[in-house]
């Protein structure tokens, strides 16, 4: 089928790859244009903004938009909007906040646009040779329009309508939250291989773990690659930072009064990990002196 | 090659039938006779007690101990270091505690026998199919003497020699302590779905994750069997028990001081599960009262 495509990254301008090999026509729009020219070389006819990307389809359209969650999802919703006609279709497929989906989903609904909210996992390389994709919608009749589009740029059994408008951001946020979990776990476990009386070889332990343990998995094929590149890490220092969907996930369990422990910690390590010093850590060291003249680590 | 089994549970026992499917020759004992019967009958040669086991079998021996972690090992290893003799090789298959698995290596090595402690990861079926195994022991070199075994029974690059005495089972129980936390995780996740605006599908999710997402992994597929038997898992209560491995991940961070702060909360979440009511939250609930007169739910 025919797409336009708003967002040449990383990650968009590998689904245009992919969709060009699976034999859909894409119209490739980005603020920069180098990008646009990556897409045209890859297959794509280029545009040179949102409505000269719009003027190139044939109704009904399909847009998906692939930036930043956000303002810059916020003003192309908006943008898109007032440029597509009735019968349309638009798929954010970027991490937006559910409750922005929502919202835009309501905006494109007052204009007869099909707003599907499409979260988007896989990495790089899930969305060149085929991604895993939740999708929210108004209905799966309407989905079904642009499924085939899905069929084509899946693994196999990698997408999934997931029923009402959100609720496919909402998924991709607790999958994400989940990644949070699992990631730092991982992260403490060879932490303390790292500290242990043995002398493990990461990469070795991650490659057997990879085969046929019980936590085989990508994260693990991921440990092992990162371990193969750097057999300690030590190119990198062990700031995580982290880009909302961990944060959301534990706002919404708050929300709903569910504890999610792992979740919270994974996040706060992030959180941590990105702090020089702390004001906890001057605060507590200060009460350890004031009642029991504890060494405090003076500024030097 | 030629390996006794003692201990024939359904790791053992699976075990045994993978060892034999590919080539080798079993002579198998299990305090219970019945599981002594399905091992003959999967092509074992039945023993009656440790040391018949040990008379059935040709010097150099081979013998695999696959019986519950603690005192049931401590007891066969200690019985088996006198019936074994010098050159003979103990392979611990279980879940034992490293610093069990180093005195065990002591005792054997005073009289001469190479003892090897082998975690054994990826379930049942990883037993009967194709396994994972952590393997310690005194050296490579005597290391290659037993290779042959688990190039036959592991899953492709599913084993590994990790080093000196112990290391195989700390490998296996920082392995664990991991698993602690990334099932945390899952459940911590679709605990915030199931309470979410959305009906998710349960099943449908976990064999979205399974098919190209970050999450992808054994343990999401487990999810996805788990949900087609039991689609929002009401026959079973939250109990989730434990058996040690994540414990002693705590207790051994603990001793390194470096902060686990995922895997030790999954293990408490493990902890709580199982009891009916907590007295942290009968003092939180006087301590509430006392101060603010906020209503405390009285036994009925």
């Amino acid at each position: 089928m025919q797409i336009g495509m708003i967002g040449l990254g990383k990650m968009g301008l590998n689904l245009v790859k992919n969709m060009i090999r699976n034999g859909n026509e894409v119209v490739a729009f980005d603020l920069n244009s180098d990008n646009v020219k990556l897409a045209q070389e890859a297959g794509a006819t280029p545009a040179t903004s949102n409505e000269d990307l719009v003027n190139k389809l044939s109704a009904p359209r399909t847009v998906w938009i692939m930036v930043p969650a956000g303002k810059p999802t916020d003003s192309t919703v908006n943008d898109l909007v007032k440029l597509l006609s009735n019968g349309d279709y638009l798929i954010d497929g970027g991490n937006s906040y559910y409750e922005d989906s929502i919202r835009h989903s309501q905006i494109a609904e007052k204009a007869g646009i099909n707003f599907f909210d499409c979260g988007t996992s896989g990495g790089k390389n899930g969305a060149l040779n085929g991604g895993n994709f939740m999708i929210g919608g108004p209905s799966a009749e309407k989905f079904d329009h642009i499924k085939p589009l899905f069929e084509d740029i899946s693994q196999q059994d990698g997408y999934l309508y997931t029923g009402k408008p959100g609720s496919g951001h909402y998924l991709k946020m607790v999958h994400n939250g989940i990644e949070y979990g699992m990631m730092e776990a991982i992260g403490e476990g060879y932490d303390v291989l790292d500290h242990s009386p043995y002398d493990y070889d990461n990469e070795a332990v991650a490659k057997v773990w990879v085969n046929g343990s019980v936590i085989r998995g990508w994260l693990m094929e991921l440990a092992q690659e990162a371990f193969a590149n750097d057999a300690n890490l030590d190119k990198i220092t062990g700031k995580m930072f982290s880009s909302g969907e961990g944060k959301w996930t534990v706002q919404e369990a708050l929300k709903q009064g569910i504890p999610v422990p792992v979740i919270t910690d994974s996040l706060y390590a992030r959180q941590r990990s990105e702090e020089e010093d702390t004001f906890t850590g001057k605060v507590v060291s200060a009460l350890r002196h004031g009642f029991g003249g504890h060494a405090m680590d003076m500024k030097k």
